[in-house]
């Protein structure tokens, strides 16, 4: 049964033969056509995109001879990244991401990949492009790869996937640093919503990311046979990225709880600057208006009200008291 | 002595004995029913439902061999989840989680396992339905079940058990994303009531699934020859599950951590809007009042309260201060 | 030298020597009285309470072979919980707690015990009443601890102690669930107070408890002859009770930060409710004070305070002002 | 070249020579006097107090000849404490700690230890009196000192240093205890200052005490040859004194980040206070001023002016409003 | 192909050849003129100034035998501190930094360093001036760096790179203590820029120090062949630094975790402050001017209006009004 949104129409079926003299590119549409290439020395590489056709998927199981519960953690999209050992293969998951720079989003598909001896399997939910360069290096004989075996042919698919990230990384890494312009200079709540999402996102990604470096460092540990030890080598390479990865990922973290720090603190100060308007308005007009009021009392025996010179006196004393407490807040560096 | 609250009303013993070829199903009474299974090479399945009768209890612990220990923590349902190795069997303590939609509570039920050579002992506080597709499987010989040995059958249990969480991490996640929505829109008290309880849940959540981690995996690096090799591989898979509920269980708790400060960062926020109304209104009748007051005196020499147009004067004065505050506080954004 | 405060008037030792067949109880004034009993096989258990004389201490130290080392550390009660094996006889300390629902204060007791292969000697620092329940137990020959030798004897000490601690626990926990209750319903001061008390002593609780885990399973792990291997199932089971003490004591603190955080919400949220009140009542009354003042002034020339229906009509527009703005102060929930 | 601030005028060296017969005490000015006692098997320890003087230093490193970097190790006197075995000696940096009761500032001192199979030298900043009771345990044969070797008379000096900290947690914790009674009554600014500097002194104390720990644990673990089994057990003691230490320390932290949360809580309840009272007094004398404004308007027609009984009446009215606003604070808690 | 900012003009290549005798020192321009000093047992030091002449780079790479992936590190200078063994050849990444005292920014620089039996090679991003005391000390034999091997003189790189570490340390200690002492006198809002800035400042170096330790502790361990026993003592001496480093980073940021606290607790002090100067004001001048809004209103019958002394006993109510409430605000420390 197949677990998980049904992102791709049809099941794509492209198959890879290849040694370091030849190679063979086809589009296979059973599990038969590949029956040939199996127990041939060459690498053949199976790639399967589009993963409700469960019927398909169980006769490539069969032919491969994998595991049902193999089988089962490759139709449910749901799992956490690992590695497991089989002994007569290697059985992978990853997840790709995609970063949607407009909504702010990153999606997650699950990669499975499955190597013996001379064989990968690799499993995605949609149609997508990371493995485009991969297959372009295995047609124009670049590089290593068809100098080497299957398990190198793995790594470079985990690797390819890996170097993604650092894209989505970079992505998110400018969206963090213009979030953190916008916030000092205007720390309005729109940024707060945008700080909370990226910091959600960071949840979401560690999620990802974090199990792989376990399950790489296990590919490397593992003794089996079908890992040489040149490709050894090579993942190490792979490891070292995704470490550098969860790291740039726990320095946005721990710059995106900063953010938050920097945004409280400017609440906090606006509030004190709205809070001394408030204040410096009050404590200038109070004593004002309550002089206003003591010469509008109608009581008879009022003697200064008769002065010829006491209204104006009054509206001098009033702006001396206003100039004195204007000067007085200056002072306290309130204005 | 049995430590819990009582949940079912009488003890149900139900036993199910079966190989690959045939089964039998039994309701019993007693424990003198299941002593002829005990002895024979098929498997033998004895449920529990009900604690509180506990000579039935005792007299099945004495008849598989039980060590005093284990019928103590069979009986004090409040154990932590935990794996014993006694030789002769192995005993397990997980926890069953239901969840209430109504009050928002989880409820814990602690169900015991104890499995040897070839028999499968399963304790529950009261009849549940999560072991259900169990029995369907036995009888209907559907899956490896009936063709597997007594550790194939704990594991099912486990995994059953395990299978459950995913269903409340379900309805908890969908609980989380409604309130988060809500949070945004209208961060009202209610809403802060139900974080607050969403966190206490995960709280308890926590402690009754972190451990079962160690448990399992335990149980995988054991050496018991009870555990047969293949039944490891199956192991691995439900160690991978908890794995996954502890990783999604984790997450949700920096998403609560997270809305708390999305919570607290309104609550500030709507502070500071209602002290802006309070100062923009102070601001503008404040002077406008003293105004006022100043031309209420009663002061007999003031030659502008016989000037004709005086009173239209101030008024236009006190308009354009009032419209010239306005303006400000729009620049400012206060408005 | 005796460090700590001095808990009980006399030292008082009491001597236990049993095994299957018979048992002996007699209260000792001098060491002399116990020599007898230590070279015999059957189990010899001496038990100290008040540690002030210190000359008594060490001439039993002496009489059974201790080491300098454990004498200070017996004597000197501030020790935190260890295991120590020095080849002839294991040294344990524990903490012995009392909660004293009034004063809402945990007592800390130092309880040392020093066991070899026939004898276990216990010390305290004042008479207390956990082991009560061990002594009728050897009394009555119930339960198995006459019929095992010293290292059960001790075992059962240790185990008696940590029941003690569920007990404190229940108590806290309650205390805990009283004062959330009131948090929600009241938060006053006086909840917050009782809340920081309670991390207190949190942080104290968490001090004696903590390392006693590590006693438990070093001495598990110890490969000291003196312990036999049955009795190594029943550490294991006092093992899951500490690390359930400590299970709870770490939900006792999440559920104290969760409560802090509603009780600083509910600090806010009453704060943003006095300011809505205040803005409330300026909002209304600043402008039609304003009006008022207008119709204060004296100017000659003013046709409004001549006109027939001025006067009512002032009134009307006051009252709608007020009206309207408490119309869009219900609208904006601030009422 | 020595770094770090010289802290005393003059380098003194002190050595002491002893067995179990007889001991020696000399105040020595150049290494040359040292040269006799070093092929002696009786046990001499050389005190150095005083860094500045390079040449003394340097040629005592040559005589017992110690490897360059121990002797950069020593003269730098901001290192981290650590152990070194460097095969023919041990060698050893601890801090040793004054508590400046006055200033409330902590002080740092490095004393390096270099221990062989019959010598211990010693370097200290400055004269300090933490060795003074081990200088006459070994003058008047007390203890064991005399009887052992060179590693014990190394436990012993390390012993006295950590069994200092012990007075300083002790102070620590007095003025600890004396402003939390502080905060809770008069949470003051000065509280607060004090409470950041107690802070800050913990974050130095742990990075002196810290490291000790792997320091004593790295000793144990050592196989040198240079250290007896009987002297495993001591260090065992001072290792458990270490934890002890960290403890408490572990434990005032926690205490800290609790007053800061006390103080916090406090501070905003005070707010709270204050925002009540100006809300009460705005409350009461908003709607009485704007009554008396309403009587103040000119008005021809104000029938109510000319009433006999309105001034008592409105006089009435305006205490009811106050008397009533007053009786719904108090029913709100607000006074 | 090289990643990252190209930071120098033209490729500076650097080759020192000596032994304890003899010593050379050449500007070369391509590696054919290094190759006749790889095979000789000399040591051949080769610094390469600048990375983005990526043939020279890899002429040197083919020419020493170097791994394309580590040819691939070196040229992207976006690398983690990494160690790797290669066999042949030891490859190290570390990193240099540079703080601009003006900007208070840190400038960060790969170094990579292969070192082999008898050759260390160096690269770096642009000329710096960390390696010239080196220089020296191989021009003039002083210290022990002409008479060891390479793996000695790839210790002493790495040595100078970790003490420039100290340096901007001390800066940045110093900026701290500066920072505080300004937040403690006047908390503005510059200073909380400031502390934001230096925490994020911390993030990024303990990303570039942190993976440093496992490095050096990684060679360490090593039991390659290159690294003789005599080196792996200087190696301890560099891991202490480094932990000292990391120390002390740790510690700074809890001061400015500490700091953050004291200037959130400063701002809501002055909070206080600002709302009790406005309390004071309204709570004086609200029922002053009360009073006198009654004594303003135009009542026919108010027999007050008309007594002799009324008016001063008005004035004498108002004072006293006034008077008392200054003293209870006194007597609650409001002033």
């Amino acid at each position: 049964m197949h677990i998980g949104e049904i992102r791709a129409e049809t099941t794509k079926i492209t198959l890879f033969d290849f040694d370091k003299d030849r190679f063979q590119e086809k589009q296979i549409k059973s599990v038969r056509e590949a029956l040939p290439f199996r127990d041939e020395p060459s690498v053949t590489w199976i790639n399967i995109d589009g993963l409700h056709e469960v019927e398909i998927l169980k006769d490539l199981g069969d032919c491969f001879g994998l595991h049902p519960l193999v089988m089962e953690d490759i139709l449910n999209t749901e799992n956490r990244p690992k590695a497991e050992d089989y002994g007569n293969y290697v059985f992978l998951i990853a997840n790709e991401l995609h970063y949607d720079e407009k909504s702010h989003e990153i999606e997650k598909e699950q990669i499975s990949i499955v190597f013996g001896r001379n064989f990968v399997l690799s499993f995605q939910e949609k149609e997508g492009d990371v493995f485009d360069p991969i297959r372009d290096r295995i047609r124009s004989n670049k590089g290593r790869v068809r100098k080497m075996g299957a398990d190198y042919l793995a790594y470079v698919l985990l690797d390819s996937i890996v170097d993604n990230y650092f894209v989505i990384l970079e992505s998110l890494g400018e969206n963090i640093e213009d979030l953190e312009g916008t916030l000092v200079s205007d720390p309005s709540r729109q940024s707060a919503d945008i700080l909370h999402r990226l910091k959600r996102e960071m949840i979401s990604l560690r999620r990802s990311i974090w199990p792989l470096r376990e399950v790489i460092s296990g590919l490397q540990r593992s003794e089996s046979p079908l890992i040489q030890k040149e490709t050894g080598l090579y993942l190490r390479d792979v490891y070292d990225h995704t470490i550098q990865v969860i790291d740039t990922l726990e320095s946005f973290r721990d710059m995106l709880s900063g953010m938050l720090d920097i945004y409280l603190t400017s609440v906090s100060n606006r509030m004190n600057q709205v809070m001394k308007v408030l204040t410096v308005i009050a404590t200038i007009f109070m004593p004002l208006t309550f002089i206003a009021g003591v010469y509008g009392m109608n009581f008879k025996n009022m003697p200064e009200l008769d002065w010829r010179w006491s209204y104006p006196l009054v509206w001098l004393a009033m702006l001396s008291i206003a100039g004195w407490m204007l000067y007085s807040f200056k002072k306290n560096n309130w204005l």
